[in-house]
């Protein structure tokens, strides 16, 4: 899986190019806009930042997109970054619908571009040039008016949808090893236990990255195989929200778990092959195995007492 | 701080705007180039997937990049993107220095572009189009091979780096409230340490971010205040590392709270006024609040516990 990737002399399989493409971490917009009684709106996670001076920005749409001709009517677009608790909307505009607008509140903003509640941010863009690139056209917009609400954001990563992690410190704070006084910030945020919570989180997960990184499956896809290993999957809409994953994205991610001979098409509906339920406890042992070596220090009543206190912050916070 | 900023009749304070660009989270790159023995490389946010067929890929760099004139003559560029541990890495790419490449492991891509280790992803790409973009050059480039590692990712999110959190479900697994049977991935999943610790960071992050974002300040915001109240910063780059923020972040949200009268320069450095010290002890008070209010249902034992198992979970990785 980490062999090279040469583009010649055959094309790439595009479901290869799109899972590498998946390595870069983005938030998620829906761009939306308006031209006479016609509003569009699309999930769009190629937004990017081009210029300050002058405010300019620029996104992506498939050739495709029915959307595409009130994009070329409307003289203004509006980025609408979304928030953690949006992945309903991001859904929503990710899919065909008869009514995307039908209950989604929202208010106009310059040149009538449509601002959505609830985001972390929103930039209300003059559209200023439409370039070709290749199956998709390029949107850049001089940015007129925004608004900033810095609420914690949307993330799209491998695939699937997940959320930032603050206080990333690679390093335990210094003071709290050199036994600084209580009153410094370092053995303040050491004692801390969401501090704690956030770099056992990250601890967990470094140590746990390489091992699952070479069984070759992304995490979405591992999740995917771990909910069909529970029954054959009938309802598309109900697996994707399983999932938490975008319904195209589940579609190529099952695409290519068919391709390797994992899932297939029953009468029952999206199943998994004998070598998917192979592969499904080469997973589960992994993650057992790590979870046994790392707890192995604990007595049962200490990681029993543990999961009772994560269990009283998940309800405590609900 | 959540009125919408207009643009005209005044432009746009480019700070604000910054700011507000934040809110939309992104990997991490370092663009890396090579015309004849010149070698370059730029730590960018910009990169964006634009088409499948043919493949292309886009990336903004800055109009007065001392790196330009070897891009414009390369014939092709390597998007690295960069994986949750290469923080000095980027930081590295993010400043000026005498010669990037000293000490860093590299290797050949296509066209003569420069590959670096430990990646989580790499896209090499012949250059194919450079538009203008206000203060920012747009390259185009055509995907003529890559490498997929799928390692966890570096995140940047409103200044600061970050890391992605899986498992973001927002419901309780429903198996292990109704009392599904221990073989179901559902009741599995919520008897899993892991699981539960990603859940707690969660919730609570998503009752504090509410309170956090009335205070108007950003975490990394927050974070150098902190930091300072600990005494006057001298040393630039050891406030950059403390703060896992690149050093022009750095700089721009000093600046920031300097317009704000937040920090001041003194003989002994950079250090906050008494303004400044008035809103740590806020932050600090909100920060303990909230801590207070989730863990007031567990008794002291239950969270010197908890902490004690968290430390062994982060040494266990260590």
């Amino acid at each position: 899986m980490d062999a090279p990737h040469p583009a010649e002399p055959a094309a790439f399989d595009p479901r290869i190019l799109r899972r590498a493409l998946g390595n870069f971490a983005t938030g998620v917009t829906i761009v939306t806009a308006r031209a006479g009684e016609d509003m569009v709106g699309v999930t769009a996670n190629s937004f990017s930042s081009v210029s300050l001076d002058p405010p300019l920005v620029l996104w992506s749409i498939d050739k495709r997109s029915g959307s595409l001709p009130v994009f070329r009517r409307a003289s203004h677009f509006a980025i609408n970054v979304l928030a953690m608790d949006q992945i309903e909307l991001s859904n929503r505009f990710a899919r065909p619908h008869e009514d995307r607008y039908a209950g989604v509140p929202w208010r106009p903003g310059e040149g009538g571009c449509i601002l959505l509640e609830g985001t972390s941010a929103n930039f209300q863009c003059e559209k200023v040039e439409i370039i070709e690139g290749g199956d998709h056209w390029i949107l850049i917009g001089r940015v007129r008016a925004f608004e900033d609400h810095g609420t914690a954001p949307l993330v799209y990563h491998q695939g699937s949808y997940s959320m930032v992690l603050p206080h990333p410190h690679r390093q335990p704070p210094q003071g709290a090893a050199a036994g600084e006084p209580a009153d410094g910030l370092q053995s303040r945020l050491a004692d801390h236990p969401y501090y704690l919570m956030t770099q056992a989180v990250r601890s967990y997960q470094e140590s746990y990255q390489p091992k699952q990184i070479q069984t070759g499956w992304r995490p979405g896809e591992a999740r995917l195989l771990m909910i069909l290993n529970d029954g054959p999957a009938r309802d598309m809409a109900a697996l994707t929200r399983q999932a938490d994953m975008p319904q195209h994205q589940v579609e190529h991610t099952l695409d290519l778990l068919r391709s390797r001979g994992l899932v297939e098409r029953t009468p029952e509906g999206v199943a998994l092959t004998a070598a998917g339920a192979t592969q499904v406890r080469g997973i589960w042992a992994l993650a057992r195995s790590h979870e046994e070596q790392v707890f192995a220090r604990f007595d049962r009543a200490q990681v029993e007492n543990f999961k009772l206190v994560l269990r009283g912050i998940i309800a405590a916070a609900a």
